[in-house]
Protein backbone atom coordinates (compact mmCIF):
# COMPACT_ATOMS: atom_id res chain seq x y z
CA UNK A 1 0.00 0.00 0.00
CA UNK A 2 0.82 3.82 -0.58
CA UNK A 3 0.90 5.37 2.64
CA UNK A 4 0.95 8.77 1.53
CA UNK A 5 -2.35 8.03 -1.02
CA UNK A 6 -3.90 6.28 2.01
CA UNK A 7 -3.44 9.44 4.48
CA UNK A 8 -4.69 12.49 1.92
CA UNK A 9 -7.49 10.01 1.22
CA UNK A 10 -8.38 9.32 5.09
CA UNK A 11 -7.57 13.50 5.79
CA UNK A 12 -10.88 14.42 3.29
CA UNK A 13 -12.75 12.00 5.07
CA UNK A 14 -12.42 13.00 8.19
CA UNK A 15 -12.61 16.68 7.12
CA UNK A 16 -15.86 16.21 5.24
CA UNK A 17 -17.16 14.37 8.38
CA UNK A 18 -15.84 17.11 10.77
CA UNK A 19 -17.03 20.19 8.28
CA UNK A 20 -21.07 18.42 8.68
CA UNK A 21 -20.98 17.46 12.50
CA UNK A 22 -19.75 21.30 13.63
CA UNK A 23 -22.34 24.31 13.46
CA UNK A 24 -21.99 27.25 10.96
CA UNK A 25 -20.89 29.95 13.21
CA UNK A 26 -24.36 31.89 13.09
CA UNK A 27 -26.20 32.72 16.09
CA UNK A 28 -25.68 34.53 19.16
CA UNK A 29 -22.49 32.47 20.25
CA UNK A 30 -21.75 32.48 16.35
CA UNK A 31 -18.17 33.94 17.77
CA UNK A 32 -17.25 30.79 19.79
CA UNK A 33 -18.59 28.77 16.68
CA UNK A 34 -15.94 30.40 14.65
CA UNK A 35 -13.14 29.77 17.33
CA UNK A 36 -13.81 26.10 17.43
CA UNK A 37 -13.62 25.59 13.75
CA UNK A 38 -10.61 28.08 13.24
CA UNK A 39 -8.72 25.54 15.47
CA UNK A 40 -10.47 22.22 14.16
CA UNK A 41 -9.37 23.41 10.31
CA UNK A 42 -6.03 25.05 11.18
CA UNK A 43 -4.21 21.99 9.12
CA UNK A 44 -4.22 18.97 11.62
CA UNK A 45 -2.82 15.99 10.67
CA UNK A 46 -5.88 13.73 11.77
CA UNK A 47 -3.47 11.22 13.00
CA UNK A 48 -6.02 10.10 16.10
CA UNK A 49 -9.32 9.64 13.78
CA UNK A 50 -7.08 7.85 10.89
CA UNK A 51 -5.56 5.47 13.83
CA UNK A 52 -9.10 5.07 14.95
CA UNK A 53 -10.34 3.93 11.51
CA UNK A 54 -6.98 2.17 11.65
CA UNK A 55 -7.87 -0.04 14.18
CA UNK A 56 -11.22 -0.81 12.68
CA UNK A 57 -9.92 -2.04 9.54
CA UNK A 58 -7.27 -3.62 11.23
CA UNK A 59 -9.70 -6.39 13.14
CA UNK A 60 -11.65 -6.39 9.77
CA UNK A 61 -14.32 -3.86 10.95
CA UNK A 62 -16.17 -1.26 8.69
CA UNK A 63 -14.00 1.85 9.68
CA UNK A 64 -17.32 3.79 8.68
CA UNK A 65 -19.06 2.90 12.12
CA UNK A 66 -15.89 4.27 13.59
CA UNK A 67 -16.25 8.01 12.05
CA UNK A 68 -18.22 9.82 15.02
CA UNK A 69 -15.89 9.05 17.31
CA UNK A 70 -12.82 9.28 15.00
CA UNK A 71 -14.43 12.92 14.92
CA UNK A 72 -14.64 13.02 18.18
CA UNK A 73 -11.18 11.90 19.09
CA UNK A 74 -9.93 15.06 16.91
CA UNK A 75 -12.45 17.60 18.87
CA UNK A 76 -10.57 16.62 22.26
CA UNK A 77 -7.01 16.50 20.40
CA UNK A 78 -7.99 20.20 18.95
CA UNK A 79 -9.27 21.22 22.33
CA UNK A 80 -6.30 20.46 24.60
CA UNK A 81 -4.15 22.24 21.70
CA UNK A 82 -5.87 25.52 22.30
CA UNK A 83 -5.65 25.52 26.23
CA UNK A 84 -2.11 24.12 25.88
CA UNK A 85 -1.38 27.58 23.48
CA UNK A 86 -2.67 29.98 26.27
CA UNK A 87 -0.68 32.74 28.23
CA UNK A 88 -1.03 30.68 31.51
CA UNK A 89 0.55 27.22 30.10
CA UNK A 90 3.25 27.52 27.23
CA UNK A 91 1.97 30.92 25.59
CA UNK A 92 2.51 30.16 21.87
CA UNK A 93 1.81 32.49 19.51
CA UNK A 94 1.98 30.16 16.64
CA UNK A 95 0.45 26.97 15.85
CA UNK A 96 0.93 25.26 12.59
CA UNK A 97 2.20 28.27 11.12
CA UNK A 98 -0.77 30.07 11.83
CA UNK A 99 -1.77 32.29 15.06
CA UNK A 100 -3.29 30.62 17.89
CA UNK A 101 -6.38 31.05 19.23
CA UNK A 102 -6.41 33.35 22.15
CA UNK A 103 -4.55 35.57 19.84
CA UNK A 104 -7.15 35.43 17.09
CA UNK A 105 -9.48 35.25 18.95
CA UNK A 106 -8.73 36.71 22.43
CA UNK A 107 -8.08 34.19 25.50
CA UNK A 108 -11.64 34.46 26.96
CA UNK A 109 -12.90 32.81 24.28
CA UNK A 110 -10.14 30.40 23.44
CA UNK A 111 -10.50 29.21 27.09
CA UNK A 112 -14.30 28.32 25.85
CA UNK A 113 -13.48 26.98 22.48
CA UNK A 114 -11.53 24.40 24.24
CA UNK A 115 -14.17 24.19 26.59
CA UNK A 116 -16.89 23.78 23.64
CA UNK A 117 -14.63 21.26 21.34
CA UNK A 118 -14.19 18.81 24.60
CA UNK A 119 -17.94 18.79 25.24
CA UNK A 120 -19.18 18.20 21.92
CA UNK A 121 -16.64 15.82 21.69
CA UNK A 122 -19.09 13.59 24.21
CA UNK A 123 -21.76 14.30 22.15
CA UNK A 124 -20.50 13.60 18.71
CA UNK A 125 -19.86 9.70 20.13
CA UNK A 126 -23.04 9.36 20.86
CA UNK A 127 -23.68 10.21 17.46
CA UNK A 128 -23.26 6.81 16.01
CA UNK A 129 -25.49 7.06 12.98
CA UNK A 130 -26.33 3.01 12.45
CA UNK A 131 -27.25 2.23 15.64
CA UNK A 132 -28.12 -1.71 14.53
CA UNK A 133 -24.61 -1.54 13.57
CA UNK A 134 -22.74 0.05 16.87
CA UNK A 135 -24.57 -1.47 20.18
CA UNK A 136 -24.73 1.35 23.08
CA UNK A 137 -22.65 -1.28 25.04
CA UNK A 138 -20.09 -0.92 23.02
CA UNK A 139 -20.61 2.71 22.76
CA UNK A 140 -20.49 3.27 26.71
CA UNK A 141 -17.22 0.75 27.04
CA UNK A 142 -15.66 3.41 24.40
CA UNK A 143 -16.38 6.59 26.18
CA UNK A 144 -14.98 5.29 29.11
CA UNK A 145 -11.90 4.19 27.62
CA UNK A 146 -11.67 7.96 25.82
CA UNK A 147 -13.03 9.91 28.97
CA UNK A 148 -10.03 7.98 30.92
CA UNK A 149 -7.16 8.47 28.39
CA UNK A 150 -8.18 12.22 27.81
CA UNK A 151 -8.63 13.06 31.57
CA UNK A 152 -6.75 13.48 35.17
CA UNK A 153 -5.28 9.60 34.77
CA UNK A 154 -4.17 10.72 31.31
CA UNK A 155 -3.82 14.07 29.33
CA UNK A 156 -4.32 16.29 31.61
CA UNK A 157 -2.85 14.47 34.19
CA UNK A 158 0.43 14.65 31.59
CA UNK A 159 0.14 17.91 30.78
CA UNK A 160 -0.02 19.20 34.28
CA UNK A 161 3.61 17.57 34.94
CA UNK A 162 4.66 18.91 31.83
CA UNK A 163 4.21 22.52 33.11
CA UNK A 164 5.37 21.88 36.68
CA UNK A 165 8.73 20.12 35.82
CA UNK A 166 9.50 22.75 32.80
CA UNK A 167 13.11 24.57 33.71
CA UNK A 168 13.71 21.78 35.91
CA UNK A 169 15.95 18.87 35.34
CA UNK A 170 14.02 15.05 36.38
CA UNK A 171 14.97 11.39 35.99
CA UNK A 172 14.13 10.17 32.36
CA UNK A 173 11.24 7.85 33.66
CA UNK A 174 9.27 10.59 34.57
CA UNK A 175 9.91 12.17 30.97
CA UNK A 176 8.44 8.80 30.02
CA UNK A 177 5.50 9.39 32.28
CA UNK A 178 4.72 12.89 30.68
CA UNK A 179 5.06 11.74 26.86
CA UNK A 180 2.72 8.33 27.89
CA UNK A 181 -0.15 10.30 29.36
CA UNK A 182 0.22 13.46 27.72
CA UNK A 183 0.23 12.80 23.99
CA UNK A 184 0.52 8.96 24.38
CA UNK A 185 -2.46 8.07 26.31
CA UNK A 186 -5.22 9.93 23.84
CA UNK A 187 -3.49 8.23 20.87
CA UNK A 188 -3.63 4.42 21.96
CA UNK A 189 -7.12 5.22 23.18
CA UNK A 190 -7.78 6.37 19.36
CA UNK A 191 -6.58 2.54 18.12
CA UNK A 192 -8.02 0.58 21.23
CA UNK A 193 -11.82 2.85 20.56
CA UNK A 194 -11.67 1.88 16.81
CA UNK A 195 -11.09 -2.21 17.63
CA UNK A 196 -13.48 -2.06 19.88
CA UNK A 197 -16.25 -0.27 17.66
CA UNK A 198 -14.44 -2.89 15.17
CA UNK A 199 -15.94 -5.66 17.12
CA UNK A 200 -12.61 -6.98 17.60
CA UNK A 201 -12.54 -9.77 19.78
CA UNK A 202 -10.40 -9.51 23.29
CA UNK A 203 -6.74 -10.64 21.65
CA UNK A 204 -7.48 -8.24 18.80
CA UNK A 205 -7.86 -5.12 20.78
CA UNK A 206 -5.05 -6.05 23.55
CA UNK A 207 -2.57 -6.31 20.69
CA UNK A 208 -3.55 -3.12 19.18
CA UNK A 209 -3.61 -1.23 22.58
CA UNK A 210 0.00 -2.64 22.69
CA UNK A 211 0.61 -0.82 19.24
CA UNK A 212 -1.31 1.89 20.21
CA UNK A 213 0.58 2.53 23.72
CA UNK A 214 4.21 1.89 21.65
CA UNK A 215 3.49 4.61 19.06
CA UNK A 216 1.76 6.95 21.30
CA UNK A 217 5.09 7.46 23.25
CA UNK A 218 6.95 7.24 19.74
CA UNK A 219 5.03 9.86 18.48
CA UNK A 220 5.60 12.82 21.08
CA UNK A 221 9.94 11.46 21.23
CA UNK A 222 9.66 12.17 17.25
CA UNK A 223 7.85 15.31 18.02
CA UNK A 224 10.71 15.97 20.46
CA UNK A 225 13.70 15.01 17.64
CA UNK A 226 11.86 17.24 15.32
CA UNK A 227 11.66 20.39 17.58
CA UNK A 228 15.38 20.45 17.62
CA UNK A 229 16.27 18.98 14.54
CA UNK A 230 13.47 20.29 12.54
CA UNK A 231 12.94 22.46 9.46
CA UNK A 232 10.65 25.63 11.14
CA UNK A 233 8.92 25.75 7.26
CA UNK A 234 7.91 22.16 7.63
CA UNK A 235 6.89 22.57 11.34
CA UNK A 236 4.94 25.79 11.37
CA UNK A 237 6.70 26.69 14.36
CA UNK A 238 9.71 27.84 15.72
CA UNK A 239 12.29 24.94 16.16
CA UNK A 240 14.26 25.12 19.55
CA UNK A 241 10.60 25.80 21.25
CA UNK A 242 11.40 22.92 23.69
CA UNK A 243 14.68 24.10 24.94
CA UNK A 244 13.61 27.70 24.89
CA UNK A 245 11.06 26.84 27.48
CA UNK A 246 12.96 24.58 29.20
CA UNK A 247 10.80 21.49 28.66
CA UNK A 248 11.92 18.27 29.19
CA UNK A 249 12.23 16.21 25.79
CA UNK A 250 14.02 12.69 25.22
CA UNK A 251 16.67 14.82 23.33
CA UNK A 252 17.30 16.89 26.78
CA UNK A 253 17.64 13.92 29.02
CA UNK A 254 18.52 11.26 26.64
CA UNK A 255 21.13 13.26 23.93
CA UNK A 256 19.96 13.04 20.28
CA UNK A 257 21.37 10.23 18.90
CA UNK A 258 20.08 8.00 22.07
CA UNK A 259 16.58 9.27 21.42
CA UNK A 260 16.31 8.15 18.07
CA UNK A 261 17.73 4.46 18.98
CA UNK A 262 14.86 4.72 21.33
CA UNK A 263 12.29 5.44 18.94
CA UNK A 264 13.22 3.11 16.11
CA UNK A 265 13.38 -0.03 18.92
CA UNK A 266 9.65 1.36 20.73
CA UNK A 267 8.66 1.47 16.58
CA UNK A 268 10.22 -2.29 16.58
CA UNK A 269 8.24 -2.79 19.81
CA UNK A 270 4.93 -1.60 18.43
CA UNK A 271 4.69 -3.42 15.39
CA UNK A 272 5.52 -6.69 16.93
CA UNK A 273 1.79 -7.74 18.47
CA UNK A 274 0.27 -7.20 14.95
CA UNK A 275 2.27 -10.44 13.49
CA UNK A 276 -1.46 -11.64 14.24
CA UNK A 277 -3.23 -9.43 11.81
CA UNK A 278 -3.50 -9.77 7.70
CA UNK A 279 -3.15 -7.44 5.23
CA UNK A 280 -5.64 -5.02 6.97
CA UNK A 281 -3.63 -4.26 9.27
CA UNK A 282 -1.21 -2.41 6.93
CA UNK A 283 -2.09 1.07 7.80
CA UNK A 284 -0.96 0.09 11.29
CA UNK A 285 2.05 -0.77 10.17
CA UNK A 286 2.70 2.16 7.88
CA UNK A 287 1.58 4.40 10.00
CA UNK A 288 4.62 3.34 12.94
CA UNK A 289 6.93 3.60 9.99
CA UNK A 290 5.98 6.72 9.30
CA UNK A 291 6.75 8.13 12.79
CA UNK A 292 10.26 7.69 11.92
CA UNK A 293 10.54 9.35 8.99
CA UNK A 294 8.01 12.36 8.71
CA UNK A 295 9.39 15.87 8.66
CA UNK A 296 6.21 17.69 10.44
CA UNK B 1 -42.46 17.51 53.47
CA UNK B 2 -39.75 19.16 55.40
CA UNK B 3 -37.36 20.40 52.12
CA UNK B 4 -34.50 21.87 54.36
CA UNK B 5 -34.40 17.99 56.08
CA UNK B 6 -34.91 16.80 52.52
CA UNK B 7 -31.77 18.85 51.29
CA UNK B 8 -29.43 18.10 53.61
CA UNK B 9 -29.76 14.19 53.43
CA UNK B 10 -29.37 14.46 49.35
CA UNK B 11 -26.23 16.83 49.92
CA UNK B 12 -24.43 14.29 52.71
CA UNK B 13 -25.73 10.74 50.39
CA UNK B 14 -24.32 13.31 47.10
CA UNK B 15 -20.84 14.36 49.17
CA UNK B 16 -20.06 10.84 49.52
CA UNK B 17 -20.77 9.64 46.71
CA UNK B 18 -18.14 12.09 45.03
CA UNK B 19 -15.58 11.82 47.84
CA UNK B 20 -16.01 7.57 46.98
CA UNK B 21 -15.57 8.66 42.85
CA UNK B 22 -12.79 11.19 43.20
CA UNK B 23 -9.79 9.83 43.29
CA UNK B 24 -7.37 10.85 46.53
CA UNK B 25 -4.62 13.37 45.76
CA UNK B 26 -1.50 10.99 44.95
CA UNK B 27 1.14 9.98 42.37
CA UNK B 28 2.69 12.77 39.75
CA UNK B 29 -0.56 14.84 39.62
CA UNK B 30 -1.18 14.54 42.68
CA UNK B 31 -1.43 18.73 42.90
CA UNK B 32 -4.30 18.27 39.39
CA UNK B 33 -6.27 16.25 42.30
CA UNK B 34 -6.13 18.43 45.12
CA UNK B 35 -7.23 21.29 42.63
CA UNK B 36 -10.22 19.13 41.70
CA UNK B 37 -11.16 18.40 44.88
CA UNK B 38 -10.88 21.60 46.47
CA UNK B 39 -13.62 23.28 44.16
CA UNK B 40 -15.90 20.25 43.81
CA UNK B 41 -15.82 20.73 47.61
CA UNK B 42 -15.81 24.39 48.51
CA UNK B 43 -19.69 24.65 49.68
CA UNK B 44 -21.43 23.90 46.94
CA UNK B 45 -25.54 23.69 46.98
CA UNK B 46 -25.56 19.96 45.37
CA UNK B 47 -28.08 21.64 43.09
CA UNK B 48 -27.95 20.01 40.01
CA UNK B 49 -27.15 16.34 42.07
CA UNK B 50 -30.56 16.70 43.85
CA UNK B 51 -32.36 17.95 41.12
CA UNK B 52 -31.32 14.78 38.66
CA UNK B 53 -32.09 12.43 41.62
CA UNK B 54 -35.09 14.22 42.42
CA UNK B 55 -36.56 13.96 38.61
CA UNK B 56 -36.25 9.68 38.91
CA UNK B 57 -38.10 9.86 41.76
CA UNK B 58 -40.60 12.34 40.46
CA UNK B 59 -41.43 9.82 37.71
CA UNK B 60 -41.27 6.74 40.17
CA UNK B 61 -37.69 6.11 39.22
CA UNK B 62 -35.04 5.17 41.53
CA UNK B 63 -33.37 7.54 42.46
CA UNK B 64 -30.13 5.47 43.56
CA UNK B 65 -29.46 4.86 39.75
CA UNK B 66 -29.63 7.99 39.04
CA UNK B 67 -26.30 9.02 41.43
CA UNK B 68 -23.40 8.76 39.05
CA UNK B 69 -24.86 10.97 36.84
CA UNK B 70 -26.17 13.32 39.54
CA UNK B 71 -22.52 13.59 40.56
CA UNK B 72 -21.33 14.21 36.83
CA UNK B 73 -23.57 17.13 36.35
CA UNK B 74 -21.97 18.70 39.43
CA UNK B 75 -18.22 18.19 37.91
CA UNK B 76 -19.46 19.76 35.30
CA UNK B 77 -20.97 22.37 37.39
CA UNK B 78 -18.00 23.05 39.50
CA UNK B 79 -15.15 23.21 36.09
CA UNK B 80 -18.02 25.96 35.06
CA UNK B 81 -17.25 27.67 37.64
CA UNK B 82 -13.92 27.05 37.43
CA UNK B 83 -13.09 28.29 34.42
CA UNK B 84 -15.39 31.54 34.68
CA UNK B 85 -13.66 32.82 37.54
CA UNK B 86 -10.13 33.10 36.14
CA UNK B 87 -8.44 36.65 35.17
CA UNK B 88 -9.36 36.01 31.34
CA UNK B 89 -12.98 35.38 32.32
CA UNK B 90 -14.95 37.44 35.40
CA UNK B 91 -11.47 37.57 37.66
CA UNK B 92 -13.28 36.50 41.01
CA UNK B 93 -10.94 35.92 43.51
CA UNK B 94 -13.46 34.86 45.85
CA UNK B 95 -15.79 32.31 45.77
CA UNK B 96 -18.45 30.79 48.69
CA UNK B 97 -16.37 33.01 50.65
CA UNK B 98 -13.03 30.98 49.59
CA UNK B 99 -9.99 31.78 47.30
CA UNK B 100 -10.73 30.73 44.13
CA UNK B 101 -9.04 27.91 42.17
CA UNK B 102 -6.28 30.04 40.07
CA UNK B 103 -6.12 32.27 43.45
CA UNK B 104 -4.66 29.06 45.29
CA UNK B 105 -3.41 26.55 43.12
CA UNK B 106 -2.40 29.15 39.80
CA UNK B 107 -3.83 30.04 36.16
CA UNK B 108 -2.57 26.54 34.43
CA UNK B 109 -3.95 24.12 37.12
CA UNK B 110 -7.05 26.19 37.39
CA UNK B 111 -7.89 25.21 33.72
CA UNK B 112 -6.63 22.01 33.57
CA UNK B 113 -8.64 21.02 37.04
CA UNK B 114 -11.99 22.26 34.96
CA UNK B 115 -11.00 20.20 31.86
CA UNK B 116 -10.13 17.19 34.35
CA UNK B 117 -13.47 17.91 36.50
CA UNK B 118 -15.27 18.16 32.93
CA UNK B 119 -14.06 14.81 30.97
CA UNK B 120 -14.08 13.34 34.42
CA UNK B 121 -17.60 13.62 34.49
CA UNK B 122 -17.81 11.84 31.34
CA UNK B 123 -15.98 8.65 32.16
CA UNK B 124 -18.48 9.12 35.66
CA UNK B 125 -21.55 9.15 33.60
CA UNK B 126 -20.52 5.66 32.15
CA UNK B 127 -20.27 3.93 35.59
CA UNK B 128 -23.83 2.81 36.19
CA UNK B 129 -22.62 0.60 38.89
CA UNK B 130 -26.04 -1.32 38.43
CA UNK B 131 -26.02 -2.01 34.29
CA UNK B 132 -28.85 -4.88 34.35
CA UNK B 133 -30.99 -1.59 36.00
CA UNK B 134 -30.09 1.46 33.26
CA UNK B 135 -29.28 0.00 29.83
CA UNK B 136 -26.69 1.05 27.42
CA UNK B 137 -29.34 3.26 25.31
CA UNK B 138 -30.90 4.92 27.93
CA UNK B 139 -27.18 6.26 28.91
CA UNK B 140 -26.36 7.15 25.93
CA UNK B 141 -29.27 9.33 25.35
CA UNK B 142 -28.63 10.81 28.54
CA UNK B 143 -24.81 11.29 27.69
CA UNK B 144 -26.27 13.24 24.37
CA UNK B 145 -28.76 15.13 26.51
CA UNK B 146 -26.33 16.81 28.94
CA UNK B 147 -23.20 16.86 26.42
CA UNK B 148 -25.85 19.50 24.26
CA UNK B 149 -26.94 21.54 27.79
CA UNK B 150 -23.20 21.88 28.56
CA UNK B 151 -21.74 22.68 25.06
CA UNK B 152 -21.84 25.55 22.52
CA UNK B 153 -25.41 24.88 22.32
CA UNK B 154 -25.88 25.77 26.24
CA UNK B 155 -24.20 26.52 29.08
CA UNK B 156 -20.46 26.82 26.97
CA UNK B 157 -22.37 28.99 24.46
CA UNK B 158 -24.66 31.24 27.06
CA UNK B 159 -21.44 31.91 28.96
CA UNK B 160 -19.72 33.37 25.60
CA UNK B 161 -22.45 35.98 24.99
CA UNK B 162 -22.46 36.73 28.77
CA UNK B 163 -18.74 37.82 28.65
CA UNK B 164 -19.17 39.54 25.07
CA UNK B 165 -22.01 41.70 26.64
CA UNK B 166 -20.75 43.15 29.64
CA UNK B 167 -20.86 46.66 29.57
CA UNK B 168 -22.91 46.96 27.03
CA UNK B 169 -26.79 47.67 26.99
CA UNK B 170 -28.39 44.55 25.30
CA UNK B 171 -32.36 43.70 24.59
CA UNK B 172 -34.17 41.63 27.97
CA UNK B 173 -34.27 38.96 25.56
CA UNK B 174 -31.03 38.48 24.80
CA UNK B 175 -30.18 38.48 29.35
CA UNK B 176 -32.96 35.93 28.90
CA UNK B 177 -31.09 34.30 25.84
CA UNK B 178 -28.11 34.01 28.41
CA UNK B 179 -29.54 33.12 31.50
CA UNK B 180 -31.15 29.94 29.72
CA UNK B 181 -28.25 28.75 27.88
CA UNK B 182 -25.62 29.97 31.02
CA UNK B 183 -27.40 28.58 33.73
CA UNK B 184 -30.92 26.99 32.94
CA UNK B 185 -29.57 24.33 30.26
CA UNK B 186 -27.93 22.64 32.54
CA UNK B 187 -30.39 22.77 35.59
CA UNK B 188 -32.89 21.73 32.79
CA UNK B 189 -31.13 18.56 32.15
CA UNK B 190 -30.65 17.80 35.52
CA UNK B 191 -33.98 16.87 35.98
CA UNK B 192 -34.52 15.67 32.48
CA UNK B 193 -31.73 13.93 32.48
CA UNK B 194 -33.03 11.86 36.38
CA UNK B 195 -36.34 11.47 34.81
CA UNK B 196 -35.04 9.83 32.13
CA UNK B 197 -32.99 7.62 33.78
CA UNK B 198 -36.20 6.70 36.02
CA UNK B 199 -37.39 5.24 33.35
CA UNK B 200 -40.13 8.02 33.30
CA UNK B 201 -42.73 8.00 29.90
CA UNK B 202 -42.25 10.50 27.28
CA UNK B 203 -44.91 12.89 28.79
CA UNK B 204 -43.39 12.83 32.18
CA UNK B 205 -40.09 13.57 30.89
CA UNK B 206 -41.58 15.91 29.02
CA UNK B 207 -43.20 17.85 31.81
CA UNK B 208 -40.11 17.38 33.95
CA UNK B 209 -38.13 19.55 31.28
CA UNK B 210 -40.60 22.25 30.80
CA UNK B 211 -40.27 22.09 35.13
CA UNK B 212 -36.47 22.16 34.44
CA UNK B 213 -36.36 25.13 31.89
CA UNK B 214 -38.38 27.39 34.22
CA UNK B 215 -36.56 26.53 37.34
CA UNK B 216 -33.64 26.87 35.45
CA UNK B 217 -33.98 30.52 34.47
CA UNK B 218 -35.74 31.43 38.03
CA UNK B 219 -32.35 30.12 39.40
CA UNK B 220 -30.20 32.61 37.52
CA UNK B 221 -32.77 35.38 37.65
CA UNK B 222 -32.93 34.72 41.65
CA UNK B 223 -29.52 34.54 41.84
CA UNK B 224 -29.31 38.47 39.92
CA UNK B 225 -31.76 39.51 42.72
CA UNK B 226 -29.28 38.44 45.36
CA UNK B 227 -26.56 39.90 43.79
CA UNK B 228 -27.98 43.14 44.43
CA UNK B 229 -29.61 42.72 47.50
CA UNK B 230 -27.95 39.80 49.43
CA UNK B 231 -26.41 39.52 52.89
CA UNK B 232 -22.08 39.15 51.68
CA UNK B 233 -21.99 36.85 54.13
CA UNK B 234 -24.60 34.44 53.27
CA UNK B 235 -24.01 34.53 49.64
CA UNK B 236 -19.56 34.05 50.41
CA UNK B 237 -18.49 36.75 47.90
CA UNK B 238 -19.16 40.41 47.32
CA UNK B 239 -22.62 41.87 46.90
CA UNK B 240 -23.12 44.38 43.77
CA UNK B 241 -20.29 42.07 41.73
CA UNK B 242 -22.21 42.28 38.57
CA UNK B 243 -22.59 45.86 38.29
CA UNK B 244 -19.12 46.54 39.16
CA UNK B 245 -18.66 43.96 35.97
CA UNK B 246 -21.47 45.74 33.65
CA UNK B 247 -22.75 42.62 33.75
CA UNK B 248 -26.55 42.27 32.00
CA UNK B 249 -28.93 41.09 34.76
CA UNK B 250 -32.46 41.20 35.22
CA UNK B 251 -32.00 43.79 37.73
CA UNK B 252 -30.02 45.94 35.55
CA UNK B 253 -32.75 45.41 32.51
CA UNK B 254 -36.28 45.23 34.33
CA UNK B 255 -35.55 46.50 37.58
CA UNK B 256 -35.46 44.56 40.61
CA UNK B 257 -39.02 44.97 41.27
CA UNK B 258 -40.01 43.76 38.14
CA UNK B 259 -37.93 40.85 38.27
CA UNK B 260 -39.15 39.68 41.51
CA UNK B 261 -42.71 39.72 40.32
CA UNK B 262 -40.76 38.00 36.57
CA UNK B 263 -39.46 35.21 39.01
CA UNK B 264 -42.66 34.69 40.74
CA UNK B 265 -44.86 34.33 37.59
CA UNK B 266 -41.51 32.13 36.42
CA UNK B 267 -42.27 29.78 39.56
CA UNK B 268 -45.89 29.04 39.26
CA UNK B 269 -45.40 28.20 35.49
CA UNK B 270 -43.14 25.85 36.85
CA UNK B 271 -45.02 23.72 38.69
CA UNK B 272 -47.66 23.94 36.72
CA UNK B 273 -46.55 20.92 34.27
CA UNK B 274 -46.13 18.94 37.20
CA UNK B 275 -49.67 18.64 38.22
CA UNK B 276 -49.94 15.10 36.43
CA UNK B 277 -47.47 13.61 39.12
CA UNK B 278 -48.31 12.36 42.89
CA UNK B 279 -46.44 13.09 46.16
CA UNK B 280 -43.08 12.04 44.74
CA UNK B 281 -42.51 15.19 42.72
CA UNK B 282 -43.42 17.00 46.17
CA UNK B 283 -38.92 17.08 46.24
CA UNK B 284 -39.37 19.20 42.83
CA UNK B 285 -42.30 21.32 44.02
CA UNK B 286 -40.77 22.76 47.21
CA UNK B 287 -37.32 23.32 45.31
CA UNK B 288 -38.97 25.21 42.97
CA UNK B 289 -40.47 27.82 45.72
CA UNK B 290 -37.80 27.73 47.50
CA UNK B 291 -36.03 29.22 44.45
CA UNK B 292 -37.98 32.32 45.54
CA UNK B 293 -37.00 32.19 49.26
CA UNK B 294 -33.50 31.15 49.05
CA UNK B 295 -31.00 33.90 50.87
CA UNK B 296 -27.82 32.53 49.09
Amino acid sequence: MDLKTYLVKKRALIDNALKAYLPEPEGPAAELIRAMNYSLFAGGKRLRPILCMAGAEAVGGDEQLALPVACALELIHTYSLIHDDLPAMDNDDLRRGKSTSHKVFGEAIAILAGDGLLTEAFHLMTRIDLPDKVDSRTLQEVIALIATAAGYQGMVGGQVIDIQTAGTEIEPSLVEFIHTHKTGALIAASVSSGAILGHGSKQQVEAVTSYGNSIGLAFQISDDILDVEGDSNEMGKGVGGDAQKGKNTYPSVHGIEKSKKILREIIEKAVEPLKQFDLRADPLRHIARYIIERKR
